[in-house]
């Protein structure tokens, strides 16, 4: 099994500590010392060697990866000329992969992902990689911890498939969008649905015919960039097709159209840390229910309070339900349900050219 | 005229910009770009000349002093070998003066009261001093703009005193401690009740006349200190008489039992900025109601916050009503309206040995 970890995002919802030039991925959002990305390598420790991990990241961050991920081979650093969504850039993983193993296997995981409870994770991992072997594309199904609309979900079968040795596999039914609230509801009511967080177990062979059976101009880029590999035309035929591949997502351009798919529950504590609030779901809290991160924090009379600090004291003095963030050259204050509205902040920086902050 | 300007004190319910290497008065807490006692010089000129003017305080502020008022003669920096109350600091003053001037007039302000309408303030000085050649012991009575309970207040009788030349002046009818909320509000209401903030204007004789008529013990000490000024023997005395002191203050030990006691009223924006939740009585509001004192805040859907900020951007996202103050090295988050447990972050910083935050 090889894995392919996405890490081209640049998230704004965590500003002031996921910046342009060092987006979620690449800081320790959860305060254990590690960043997000370390922490996704080391999760697969002993199940995947370093050799076998491919990261797709843009060019300004490749330096990042190596960085943070030393014993990276720096040949498995696959780097997107440009943003163009996941259907390209998972196409590029696997055309890299398709090279070196025609029989390889593919494990899709992203690299700002947490997880909890990392021996359900990998067992997971292991039942997947066995129903890709069966040719099955393989999602993981997160059991859904809450009725969010933020997510899309997948609906399974009624029984598992046969022939499954650790966790049962479910065929997949079919892929819906995000739903509204009474929607959401209804899905987690009925037990059935999954968040789709986009991560997905395949053959590489069986990806790249679903690329030419349902996208096949993308799959004749793929073939041209795949055919420049190592000929030493390969940087210049990525950048001259890169750019007129269609950018379209994984799960329109293939999942929804794919056939045998199939989806392993995931119950092991993943977020994703879609906003600063979701921090609270991944820590634990001290006994006045603060969600107290990382740096000092000096606590009165305060509750409900999340505190990522830095290297100064930070004193609450009676309040409930902030965000409170410092990176050293800023500091977020914000209501902890109204955090939505930090893409504000991050916009009228923006129009105001303050790239430092950026 | 000769001004003693008190700058002795240590308050902590400005942490964290008050400490005790720069209290309050040393310190820029309204964001004018001059600190506290700056003003208090300020806002004297053309009335007093620097050489009249003299600082009372401690012997680890006399650099700061001199440093923050570069005009004023080293030899007018009045060190208190120890705080033991206002008592003995103003009769300490006095007894300089009266070496210098026995005619002289003292007019005994603080360093860290905050003045919006200087020109009314001059005039009731003028005013007070004018009361002061009469021989009153003449205080400067706020006029209440709330029913405070954190002050005494001063009653004043009926009917101006005959002979003032601007501003009416009032004989003193009596002293109040701080009163409840209803007295408080009584006060208020009734119109003839000052606040006390402990500036007042008197002969300097007339002072020395109060200690040795209510404070004999106090008087004597101050004699001998008198007698030892420019002869060779000056520290060695003060540091001998100095403990033996009562530390009393000047309400209780001479103004409370003295006679001939006058009040002008004072209606000039005074305030004493005894807490990080008064700023926003002295300085404008934006239209969301925010007070933004210093630094650079970017402020979305927030209201009714305070911020004193530092270097880095402040970005309030959905807040209401608390107070932010950034010292670069700490940092405070409070509800405007539960300031008052400040002191516990002070106690528990002085139970840590935090003395670098202190």
């Amino acid at each position: 099994m090889y894995v392919a970890i996405l890490a081209g995002g640049v998230g704004t919802r965590l500003w002031p500590s996921s910046r342009e030039a060092l987006p979620k991925q690449f800081s320790d959002i959860t305060g254990t010392g590690r960043t997000m990305i370390q922490s996704t390598v080391d999760r697969l420790e002993g199940l995947v060697s370093l050799s076998d991990i491919y990261v797709i990241t843009g060019r300004r961050y490749r330096h990042l990866v190596l960085e943070q991920l030393p014993g990276l081979p720096p040949e498995n650093v696959i780097v997107e000329p440009s943003g163009r969504n996941t259907g390209p850039a998972i196409g590029l993983a696997c055309a890299h992969l398709h090279r070196r193993d025609p029989n390889g296997i593919i494990a899709l995981l992203h690299a700002d992902h947490v997880i909890q409870d990392i021996e359900a994770y990998r067992t997971v991992l292991r039942q997947a990689e066995e129903a890709a072997r069966n040719d099955y594309l393989t999602l993981l199904g997160i059991i859904p911890a809450s009725p969010h609309t933020g997510y899309g979900y997948i609906k399974r079968m009624g029984e598992p498939l046969p022939g499954s040795t650790q966790l049962p596999v479910y065929a997949v039914d079919r892929f819906l969008e995000k739903p509204d609230r009474a929607t959401a509801e209804g899905f987690v009511a009925e037990g059935s649905y999954y968040w789709n967080a986009g991560n997905f177990i395949c053959r590489v062979e069986r990806m790249l015919g679903e690329f030419e059976r349902q996208l096949p101009a993308l799959y004749a880029g793929l073939r041209t960039i795949g055919a420049s590999l190592g000929n030493g035309t390969e940087q210049a035929v990525l950048d001259e097709v890169w750019s007129t591949l269609p950018a379209i997502s994984i799960d329109h351009g293939v999942m929804e159209g794919a056939e045998r798919v199939a989806v392993v529950p995931l119950d092991a504590g993943w977020n994703d840390v879609g906003s600063w609030d979701a921090l609270e779901e991944v820590i634990s809290l001290d006994e006045q229910g603060n969600c107290l991160v990382r740096g000092n924090t000096l606590v009165v009379d305060s509750s409900g309070v999340i505190v990522s600090g830095g290297q100064r004291l930070i004193a609450l003095v009676g309040v409930e339900d902030l965000v409170i963030v410092d990176s050293g050259d800023a500091l977020l204050i914000g209501h902890k349900r109204r955090m939505q509205k930090i893409k504000e902040v991050v916009e009228r920086l923006r129009a105001e050219e303050r790239s430092d902050l950026l």
